[in-house]
């Protein structure tokens, strides 16, 4: 590729550049480790340093020098870029640089553009009610934290999917490109429509060394490295070494190629003359030394360019007057007084480096993604809804009613939702949105391939990661989505899941960060339906998980049929801020409410079943079957059912539970019920057998604090399972029928001694249950048909 | 390379070779469809085929040919081989296989090696009381479940480190090869030291595709990948095609050329003439059609080369006679008669293929670790106790004392120990284990690195999921290990410590399997010691996770000192088929019990402090101030020690907890007190005031089932955090001192009404700490140089 007239950059442009730089990295400096003095108008004395000296000054450098060329290719060519800071770490160098172009000023006017708002920039930094250290939901232009490394590929192609005009410039460190999730994230590209999606920039900054090692990747060498990124499909472009004069000058010339790679694609694919197959994106292999600009060395140990330099290059600087020397050297490297005004404002010739208004990486919208959020188009639920031919009928699969809701949302919302997922839509029976839509796909398409397309919008690949990540970078720039997992492997994104909730949990406190779409997760392949799949594939503690979040943040649904998980569907995928967990499963079951029903069920959050139980109005029943979750509704409904059988003057109450945080207290958790609603419910003193989905402590934790919990016998899964048939998963956790019928038998007071000829029935119906699965390797054909007896009872017509 | 007269592979061999695959592809699918007639010594009837077709048939047939040419391999040349089969989904070709080869009918000897054992390998697969689908603990020679993808390439690094006579072939799926900690994975050559490690023979096995969709990497075009993997710094060898003939001659050639490779690289770096830096270590790329040599298309459809093949290709043949025809006609072109005698047995002639004894992969003690294992040499703990001069006296860094501890657990085990993590080591204060190794490297080091060689043995990479791989395959092929991380990162591995415990519970059901050392994790950096690194870090949340594993597998260690840290440490080292998680801090802290006092407390897992309270002996207590965890212990005794100066005649009890599983009852936990020695401690009625150091339902749920638990009053981590100090910390979360005592008054039925000045004085302590810390930016002279008064009564002194 030659050179072409934009690709020259004048020399004094890149002094004046350089000049930004040294104006980021003395307020990097200064966030470190001054409270005052903050132009250095006098000598450094102990009383300027903090006490705690906190932050991360390895990276930052680096991070700034990208900032400063990012913002000059945002001036010359009028572009929407947002700036995905890996490291996190290098908070210091995102706050110094809002501050630079003003967004910061304008976000939290105490941090005014003079001096005396550099002194409260310098002193808020990692102090106690001031901003974190790292670049946070404080950071203006951050969405992605980097306190926990790993994700900011995923964020930032996130970002871009459905944003054509949107560049994401994506700082990796070295070290977060030895993580798992990063190293799959690479593989973005191959989901990256040149057509209708933006671009992402990865800038991959070896700068060596982590907290105290070499880096993997900053020790290959250059062909090394030329191989892996071509490998992974990209055009590798290397800006490397450490004079700041050569260093300007590659680095604005190999952005500019860049960028105008991506333009090139970008035209071509839009003018309908794609490349073929996956487009060869740049990216940059910037190398630079650790510490880059800072002390060369402290007490004789080498500083710069080494580990050394990760977090706080010279200690004590308070008591040791010798290295309040160094950094007071250091920092007047950088001329303050070159940089800043007499009243400590950046100097004008300066502060026009800066891009205006949104264009400035602090201002963006798209790192504000409220501000562009459109309410999602809602499906008219009702067309999806199941009629109910008699309780219990007919058998239908959950999820694929779910799908053809979904189906609409997407023709509803042609360019702002998507459904994510690790190659499981299909098998989690989500088929019908390929009626309108198609897999996103890139590479290669076989005569023979079914339901791939460069636009499709469900998103597919075997990383959990990444659909995690991709969805969180859509959510945080204003769009909607939901991912669907086997709710066992969920998991591999706990830790994601536990970021995302504490982005949440700090933004709803920051009143210009604006409301995004919650993230949706259906859980669906659950632990009581993977009996083929086996023990590997049962795990329902993803809800434990997240129960530990804030209780403003969070929300656990367990639908039990069709129609309530279409409500639960349906209402979650309107809200914002949440965090919203539906488990529910995809085999074909019995369905229990009709649309109406199971919008007021869903929306009390839990209710009795007046047509499943046995009790007369005005009086207590004998005994409490609970239940949540679709297998544990069944097998609770199988119970009574049982219980009716062989019991008919029990009075047995049946309770369904959709909303689990609804167990807490209202002190707990907003959706939970009042003292007096749940004694309604569960009575204050009669036994409870409750048939949960996952772990049975869930429960407990959930209801120790209410006036009954002592006579809650939970039933769940007990880590007991294998490959088997579904009812024996259930057998195996005693959260079967028959055992949910002893329970409530050997509970209740007045069966006490006289049913013990019907406990020693239904331990014969277990034996007759092992006896027969293992001989044929399908469950009891009693089981199997059984169905619920919709002629019995006067209520037990739907409505 | 040109070629030697051992890489000439025999047609006739190979036509053997061809044979033997072909029995295995037989006896997969078999197991997938039969339950009788299982050497079609009569036509297929309906009855003979199971009632649900369950099992992975598309990876199989390539399972099947790798581990066909890797037998050929290890007779030839007697080679240590283990199969680490990442499509863990290829159960049955893992299984047939070992059939094959005599190990698994000396395992299991009901499935003895003729037709009824067949026709019982047939039927028990997938079945109820049988095996499960995936390869698993049941099957032999297995370390990788492969129910959950990602992990088999950390595996295969972990078991052959210290292993320098193995070679791990691991065969990664391209499903597999899209996740994040696989994708990661390759970089486990640069760790990987030749003169005293095996090696790892990557068999990236592309057969295009996933459950319903191609696979990314499978649709990368061959340069693309050759590119990839030299990046990675591999030599890839590719191996391509469908037609039978031809693919053995390319495989058994290229077999050849990586084994050459490796012994190449082995016996230079052992003869002291090293490849410079990383060696290029071989992997092979195969691409062979998915469901290869399984049915062309049924209805029409297009199966083998495509998802379809992905389970059963061919449904419903019990029901539809079509399509047991086409089962019949696939099974019948592996021409069973051709393979088996008349009594089923496998042919001489190809029985002598497989290798012998414990050489067969099936046998392999490497895959069965116990049987190789050493017990540890302990290092001597008294030699590294600290010292009490009063109590709380030394302030010390309980996990330097760890560090000390190790370094000596490294000189005693010189070569079966290692210490994993991701760059934390140092962080975590461990660093004195440098004193007697180095961490790992294979690339350049520079003159002016440190503690790095490539013999170290500390492990570290910027990755949860290597680091755990790792250590997962060190243990399960019979070594020690230590993983340290931060707390809130440790989730990172949630999904991983999940399958392992799955691992681990199985295999205690199998006396076959020999136990293993547990995986031990100690996390420092913990929650409430992360004040510098803000929200992110703050994450105690991994205790929960751990708890819902099956109780014989988990413990949860939280020491408040450094001689309980030394015992608990020593202690989990030496157990067995467990996950221990040890909580320790890394900031110097208070010391409150001597070495014997230390070993006494922590073997009954918790206890009475009685130099702590003010009881007096034969009286209860009015109130027990409780505590676990390191910082909760010294903010519980700061206000034990304001209780006494504010209220005398107060009688409190102060209770230390190591063990929590100890808090659950014996039913629950095998660790659990009794409920008389709980009552003992905990009272039947008196309030608790529980200091914790995680969040607190954790408590709740431990101790749901106990007399007193209504009055538990818990205070722990309530998601507040931020970058701060580390008192403000325990503050914002209520845990701190002031909050603790204040808890105590109000819990206390005489004090009601009577102490309302003291509750008053106490919260303008908080106010006083909020002002103080917002000004200073450091926490209160009275918090920070607060000490245990020593002087104060009789029983204060240590032991």
């Amino acid at each position: 590729m030659t050179l072409s007239s934009s690709q020259r950059c004048a020399e004094e442009e890149l002094r004046q550049v350089d000049r930004y730089w040294r104006a980021a990295n003395y307020l990097s400096v200064g966030q470190i480790y001054l409270m005052d003095n903050p132009l250095l108008r006098e000598p450094l004395k102990p009383e300027h340093i903090k006490p705690r000296l906190l932050g991360h000054w390895g990276t930052t450098p680096g991070l700034n020098f990208i900032y400063a060329h990012l913002n000059r290719a945002i001036c010359q060519r009028d572009l929407d870029i947002i700036y995905i800071c890996g490291p996190g770490h290098g908070g210091p160098g995102m706050v110094a640089n809002t501050w630079l172009e003003g967004s910061y000023s304008e976000i939290y006017p105490q941090i005014s553009e003079d001096a005396s708002g550099i002194q409260k920039l310098f002193r808020q930094f990692s102090f106690p009610g001031g901003i974190p250290s790292h670049a946070a939901p404080e950071t203006p232009g951050s969405i992605n934290e980097g306190g926990e490394l790993g994700y900011s590929l995923s964020h930032a192609f996130g970002a871009v999917f459905d944003n054509p005009g949107l560049i994401a410039a994506c700082v990796i460190g070295d070290g977060e490109a030895e993580t798992g999730p990063l190293a799959s994230s690479w593989h973005g590209n191959k989901f990256l429509n040149p057509v209708r999606d933006g671009a992402v920039l990865p800038v991959l900054h070896l700068n060596g060394y982590k907290i105290a090692n070499p880096t993997i990747l900053g020790r290959m060498n250059d062909e090394d490295l030329r191989q892996l990124f071509s490998g992974y499909g990209y055009e590798p472009l290397f800006v490397s070494g450490h004079e700041p004069e050569q260093m300007h000058i590659q680095m604005a010339r190999t952005l500019n190629i860049a960028l105008d790679i991506i333009k090139d694609h970008q035209l071509r694919a839009r003018a309908g003359r794609p490349t073929k197959g996956v487009p060869r994106w740049p990216m940059i292999i910037l190398r630079s030394p650790k510490g880059w600009t800072g002390p060369q060395s402290v007490d004789g140990k080498k500083v710069e360019g080494f580990w050394r330099a990760h977090q706080v290059p010279v200690s004590s600087c308070r008591e040791n007057d010798e290295h309040r020397q160094i950094l007071e050297n250091w920092m007047r490297s950088y001329q303050p007084d070159d940089l800043f005004d007499e009243q400590g404002r950046l100097k004008p010739e300066l502060r026009a480096l800066a891009p205006q208004g949104d264009k400035r990486m602090g201002a963006s919208p798209f790192a504000n993604g409220g501000r562009l959020r459109r309410e999602l188009v809602p499906a008219e639920r009702a067309k999806f809804a199941v009629e109910l031919t008699s309780r219990g009928e007919p058998q239908v699969q959950s999820t694929e009613m779910l799908g053809r809701y979904l189906a609409d949302i997407f023709t509803l919302n042609p360019d702002n939702f998507r459904l994510f997922g690790p190659d499981e839509t299909a098998s989690n029976r989500l088929s019908d949105v390929f009626d309108v839509t198609n897999r996103t796909w890139l590479e290669d398409i076989e005569p023979y391939d079914e339901q791939l397309a460069a636009d499709g919008r469900v998103m597919e690949i075997l990383s959990e990661h990444q659909c995690q990540g991709w969805l969180e970078g859509y959510l945080l720039t204003g769009r909607h989505g939901l991912f669907n997992c086997y709710e066992a492997f969920i998991h591999i994104v706990d830790s994601m899941f536990n970021q995302h909730a504490k982005w949440l949990k700090v933004t709803r406190k920051l009143p210009w960060r604006k409301p995004i779409s919650s993230l949706n997760y259906l859980l669906s392949s659950h632990v009581w339906r993977q009996d083929h799949n086996g023990y590997s594939h049962q795990d329902p503690g993803f809800m434990d998980h997240v129960a530990n979040k804030k209780a403003d943040i969070v929300r656990i649904y367990l639908p039990p049929d069709a129609n309530t998980l279409l409500w639960v569907a349906d209402h979650c995928l309107q809200t914002w801020d949440r965090i919203n967990v539906i488990v529910a499963g995809k085999q074909p079951a019995p369905q229990w409410l009709s649309a109406e029903e199971a919008a007021e069920h869903c929306a009390a959050g839990m209710g009795i079943w007046p047509w499943a139980g046995t009790e007369q109005d005005g009086t207590e029943p004998d005994v409490v079957l609970a239940c949540a979750g679709d297998v544990p509704t069944m097998e609770t409904l199988a119970a009574a059912d049982l219980l009716r059988e062989y019991l008919p003057d029990l009075s047995v109450r049946v309770v369904n539970v959709v909303d689990i945080m609804a167990l807490q207290t209202r002190e707990q958790h907003p959706h939970g019920l009042s003292a007096e609603a749940f004694d309604g419910i569960f009575t204050q003193n009669k036994p409870v057998i409750f048939a949960f989905h996952g772990y049975p402590s869930l429960i407990h934790r959930l209801t120790y604090q209410r006036n009954n919990h002592r006579n809650f016998h939970v039933s769940g899964f007990m880590e007991e399972g294998t490959t088997t048939t579904p009812f024996d998963m259930t057998v195996l956790n005693k959260l079967d029928r028959f055992h949910l019928a002893q329970a409530a038998i050997v509970h209740t007071e007045k069966l006490q001694g006289k049913a013990d000829d019907i406990l020693d029935d239904l331990q014969e119906k277990i034996a007759a249950h092992h006896r027969y699965v293992r001989e044929y390797g399908e469950d009891l054909p009693e089981v199997r048909n059984w169905k619920w007896p919709s002629q019995q009872g006067s209520g037990g017509a739907p409505e």
